[in-house]
């Protein structure tokens, strides 16, 4: 790779042979109603709902989706999907503990209220314009539209959770940070 | 694509129009000691820092990695390795918000206790043994070694500041569930 590790305090500049071959899969959110967050992820959001695995002794379902590229072609059959699933980019887990979607008292916690770790997920888009009329015309919440603060070029909207989510342009994030 | 899509009360079958090119680009978590994390997930897990953005007058800097495919060409030019970096899929971004590293007292949540939300992340690895070999040798804290529990082919290790992740090898993964 033609690139200079940017050194800083603890980096491992060549990753070590026994890592080989590791892949960042999956992020996993638990979800109060599976039916309201199917819908935002496979239409708000375009992911494609790969596989759904259930759980019946410990009551709950795990729902795993992702953005394909046109062309990827995903088996039919249930062992090599779980596979096909396990070896790609980019993954959500949507984990539904049954009943939690008739409480109507339920919540989750976002990670950004106290106490704080988990903070987003992060969905590129490749016209941030377009990507907002787009949550508009689906009356998609906000953390943060484009043109409020500092940050122009980034916004935050909401999952059905509350969840965080920020939307970006790659070609509009060359002057993020320093 | 030549898959059935499982169909399930929400979900979209065919992904609008609208989110075309749209890209689960990453996962951002809070961590405390950006050295011992940056350290865990560039040595342990193998993943590569593909940039860090400093924020100063906000008090934060942003860590960037992922692992990349061998002949990925990453470019040097900083805002053409920002565009790089939002375009991919499977980023993990770090978030280290100043000063948390010296306060011996302070901890982020993980999402599995109260209140709960955020689950963990998922690494998949070629060889489920030989990476449980390579965590023991790095004395990685486990939630559940692979022999514990049900299920036999699945272990989840603890990040540094206690975040839960799952670890699984793809071809191992095809009784899972029903």
């Amino acid at each position: 790779m033609a690139f200079t590790t940017e050194m800083q305090p603890g980096v491992c500049a060549q990753a070590p042979q026994e890592t080989r071959g590791f892949v960042f899969n999956h992020t996993m959110l638990r979800v109060k109603d599976p039916a309201a967050s199917l819908d935002f992820y496979s239409r708000v959001l375009g992911m494609r709902l790969l596989r759904k695995l259930d759980f019946p002794e410990m009551k709950f379902s795990l729902y795993f989706l992702a953005h394909l590229d046109g062309d990827a072609e995903v088996p039919e059959q249930p062992s090599a999907r779980n596979a096909f699933v396990f070896s790609q980019r980019g993954v959500l887990e949507l984990t539904h503990n049954w009943g939690t979607e008739s409480d109507p008292e339920f919540r989750y916690h976002d990670g950004n209220a106290q106490p704080q770790g988990f903070g987003h997920i992060c969905i590129s888009v490749p016209d941030l314009d377009a990507a907002i009329r787009w949550f508009d015309q689906n009356q998609v919440p906000y953390v943060k539209r484009p043109e409020q603060g500092k940050m122009r070029d980034v916004a935050f909207i909401k999952d059905v959770d509350g969840y965080w989510i920020e939307i970006v342009e790659p070609a509009r994030t060359g002057n993020l940070g320093s």
